[in-house]
């Protein structure tokens, strides 16, 4: 005869800050792991479902933070992570702290050392992938701080699903990441709002324009690839397309924009960096080569 | 028995104007599916292997008109063409210009315009695939123009390979589509670049950022399918990610690349089209909504 004891079989009991779409996705999937699930928000009577599929709600932050072993904070900024903590200091015995909310890799730093004075271990995360993909094995979760706390909360934040990395001790690692990142994506979709803008202008269809439009977005990752190579090596080669190429090419969707009453506030900002490049006796270079040109520090 | 005569068995002859990387490519195509072929370049002493390889030079643009049944040009730009082809107006014939020079579509217009009073058939037409695609299965070509001028190169320009799509009568529709699929490539490639200098500036190695961010760069396509939906049917719901989160983001990023001494225009440029958005009550919705806020004319 087996016994099984709910010692044994009780998982580490799990608190979510914050109840935003992201928020309301951690706790889904904690809870969906099985998984004690204890949610808070500022503004009550956000938790939905998550009551009625086993998920407890704290009256107070300090409930909330009692209730749990592993604290996750999913809330707007870090000036509301510290707002919504101070009053709850007293509770945290060997409670980790883990900060998913999304901020800069200098505000992680300071929540790290914010936690630290307070004897809270603390662990700061970015969550990759938009929250449909929260639980299953699409998802991706970056994570710095200390090891040991990391080693702590593994095994929990398995529930996320899909791929975990601890990226080190920085704390502000998996911010700096996150707002790499984010810099690739939020350029791109605002490229991407840019085109069909001046394609409805030429009166093309936006189905019709977008079926030659993911053709040339599927290159991105090889671009990427060959970025990196580059940017390793210190060399830049223009055998494929130059910055003197790139110069002519957004002078046209300059022209063009400019002629349909379209802004074109990043295309001209990226073009004062091409034109500082190619003053600089770039213009033969491959783009990569804009990486060093970026930096504005200590140029005239 | 079985006769076969040159006549019949002689394609097409083609000229081609330009030697530039992609005028090396198109030549190189054509000598590839046996076209005669003769080159041109304002500097000369640029045909390399493809002398040895059948092609011809001619001596003048006059002399390389009259080579050719199907003229490409491929220059540095519409100016480029005009100047060119100014001294050849005597020997078109039938002959049909097909011009793959890169431009914006108000020039593409005017060449029609100028060909059409010369008595000269022409096609404009943008090469959406680089360079080393010229003539495999991968390359696209766009064509726009009359028709018939079409279906008279048709079988002559399948030498090119791939995918050739002709828009319709109105000759500006390749470049049309080619400033608009260039909008997205080159904002998106300086995005990359300004995400690699951030990422180095943060301490991250190039290829271990690369590895997160192909799969960042991969989401684009499945955005501009979603955004390509939503344009055509008017509404823009922000379930997936807001406008307002979207200024919360590029704040970090802004931020961030501050405080490395990493430029900031095309970020801010982006921040303040956001800005505009949330202004007019566009906060909760997609991102697809700025493609309206991005007409700027008859704004304040």
């Amino acid at each position: 005869m087996i016994e099984t004891s709910d010692e044994n079989t009780r998982l580490t009991p799990v608190t979510v800050l914050g109840l935003g779409p992201m928020g309301r996705a951690l706790a889904s999937a904690f809870l969906e792991a099985r998984h004690p699930v204890t949610v808070w928000n500022r503004t009550p009577g956000r938790a939905g479902d998550l009551l009625d599929r086993g998920a407890a709600t704290a009256g107070s932050v300090q409930d909330a933070v009692a209730a749990g072993q592993v604290i996750i904070a999913c809330l707007i900024d870090y000036d509301a992570v510290r707002a919504t903590l101070e009053p709850a200091q007293a509770r945290w015995g060997n409670r980790c702290l883990v900060n998913l909310t999304s901020g800069e890799p200098a505000q992680a730093r300071q929540m790290s050392r914010w936690a630290s004075s307070r004897g809270i271990d603390y662990l700061d995360g970015a969550i990759l992938t938009p929250t449909p993909a929260m639980g299953t094995p699409s998802a991706a979760v970056l994570f710095s701080g200390g090891r040991d706390a990391y080693e702590a909360v593994r095994e929990t934040m398995a529930a996320m699903g899909g791929t975990a990395v601890h990226l080190g001790d920085d704390p502000g690692q998996a911010s700096a990441y996150e707002v790499a990142l984010l810099d690739i994506f939020a350029t791109s979709v605002n490229g991407v709002a840019h085109a069909f803008a001046l394609a409805s202008a030429e009166g093309i269809e936006p189905e019709r324009f977008a079926a030659f439009a993911t053709g040339i977005g599927g290159l991105l990752p090889e671009v990427i690839k060959r970025f990196a190579q580059q940017i390793q090596s210190g060399r830049y080669p223009g055998d494929r397309s130059t910055i003197a190429s790139a110069a002519s090419g957004i002078t046209h969707i300059i022209n063009t924009a400019s002629g349909h009453g379209i802004d074109v506030g990043m295309l001209s900002a990226a073009r004062g960096v091409i034109d500082r490049a190619v003053a600089e006796g770039y213009g033969p270079e491959g783009l990569a080569r804009l990486t060093t040109v970026l930096h504005t520090a200590g140029r005239p």
